[in-house]
């Protein structure tokens, strides 16, 4: 077993190319919106001027997101390697003066407290977190009193199911108890790491760190689309999955479930 | 476009035979757990000499599953060809004293005001109702005040995901819109008929028509499972669908909706 940012230092080069396929375009429009509606909901009528903290910035993706809008962003990633290929994302997209690039872990934040109106973890970031508690606590301890954690974490209803379907009940059984699964890609990296997944109640169970949940959604509810059809509709099948995706009886389709808490 | 009846006189020598799939094997297992479940909710604590309304009855499973257990069962169906496959049911298993066969529609049922303890809707009957507030409306009449409606019906969700997988977004606006869609199966009759669709919104607006929902859960709301597996450990498959099946966040998964609302 690896940690997270040894299979992602595999990877760096061709991580965004593994992302092109139509149902991660669809996937990432989704959560653009669910963002802009949730910095709405914490009270941000903008994203100009936000202190924005992209942990686990990977490549850089979201990390310019916020930064093409407004917004002041420290990228904080453990993975050197996908640092480099940030680094050359933002300066090809000429955010150079809006984005400060750290190789840090969630677990040990270089930042003082109460800094952020923002903590962005996109990437199912806190399922990889090697030591959960502390990594939320340090997210807790650098977001402003109303700043927002926005949110991606593998769902453990996607993976029960993955492995009911395949017919192995003893990995369903460790995937109950455990709450965590051992992932990767065997297609680009042979290094594996362990993911924890999440039901809605363990989502729900997050506010004992001290926040408010004030968003929760499944990304993707609906599907599998076929490529061509999502490619050429793309935009109706994104307004069908914005319009489904709170309903929380929809929630456990998803294999991510997007939610955004609030610092009380 | 036939009545269901047409399509149910058509197919009633086979209906039997094509629930033998262990898919339909657990469903049947676990609808019985949830029978038993939701009678004790309302107050029954045993099956012995509860009046039973089993309507849109078929071929007589739901009503022998009440008659060994010692209710007195009026089962109801449209269809004469099921009703007689049912009479032969009823022989075979020696509950004839327990069981009465009339035929009906659920917009007219030939019963007093307040007569039945029980109304068991299973097999998406509420779906096929032609005129559904009038069907609602003669539950409620003959059902005694403290009385539970058990039902099954076809879930929006899963309807809303063949089509968005099939790439047939008109069909979906039109299934959005109306909630009905046309069903039957080709192998086994050229009728189709409508049924109705709902979300788990639209069944707790059925409380309106003056009930109280005490249960809802999907069925079923993993797999698809693979045959011989499935068969292999059933009991195992069950536990974990039933531990599972009322949490909302699953519903969604499941092709039919479980519920259970009690005359107020």
């Amino acid at each position: 077993m690896a940690h997270s940012w040894e299979y992602y230092d595999d990877i760096a080069d061709i991580y965004d190319s593994m992302y092109d396929e139509p149902y991660w375009v669809l996937y990432h429009l989704l959560t653009e919106r669910l963002i802009e509606d949730d910095l709405r909901k914490a009270g941000f009528d903008s994203f100009e001027g936000l202190k924005v903290l992209d942990l686990g910035s990977g490549t850089g993706r979201w990390g310019v997101f916020f930064a093409e809008r407004g917004s002041k962003v420290w990228s904080v990633d453990p993975s050197k390697k996908m640092l480099e290929v940030q680094r050359r994302r933002v300066a090809e997209r000429k955010v150079e003066d809006k984005i400060e690039i750290l190789r840090a872990r969630a677990e040990d934040l270089p930042f003082e407290p109460n800094h952020f109106d923002v903590v962005n973890a996109q990437g199912d970031v806190l399922s990889y977190l090697e030591d959960f508690e502390r990594g939320m606590r340090e997210i807790r301890r650098v977001l402003k009193v109303g700043g927002i954690l926005l949110a991606s974490v593998d769902s453990f209803y996607d993976f029960a199911n993955s492995m009911l379907r395949e017919g192995t009940l003893l990995d369903f059984q460790s995937l109950e108890r455990l709450k965590m699964t051992e992932i990767g890609d065997l297609n680009y990296s042979l290094k594996t790491f362990m993911s924890r997944v999440f039901t809605v109640g363990d989502i729900e169970d997050l506010e004992s760190y001290g926040f408010k949940l004030v968003d929760l959604a499944g990304k993707i509810v609906f599907g599998p689309y076929e490529d061509t059809f999502l490619m050429k509709r793309m935009d109706e099948i994104l307004d069908i999955e914005y319009k489904y995706c709170r309903l929380r009886e929809l929630i456990g389709r998803s294999e991510h479930i997007h939610f955004a808490m609030v610092k009380v």
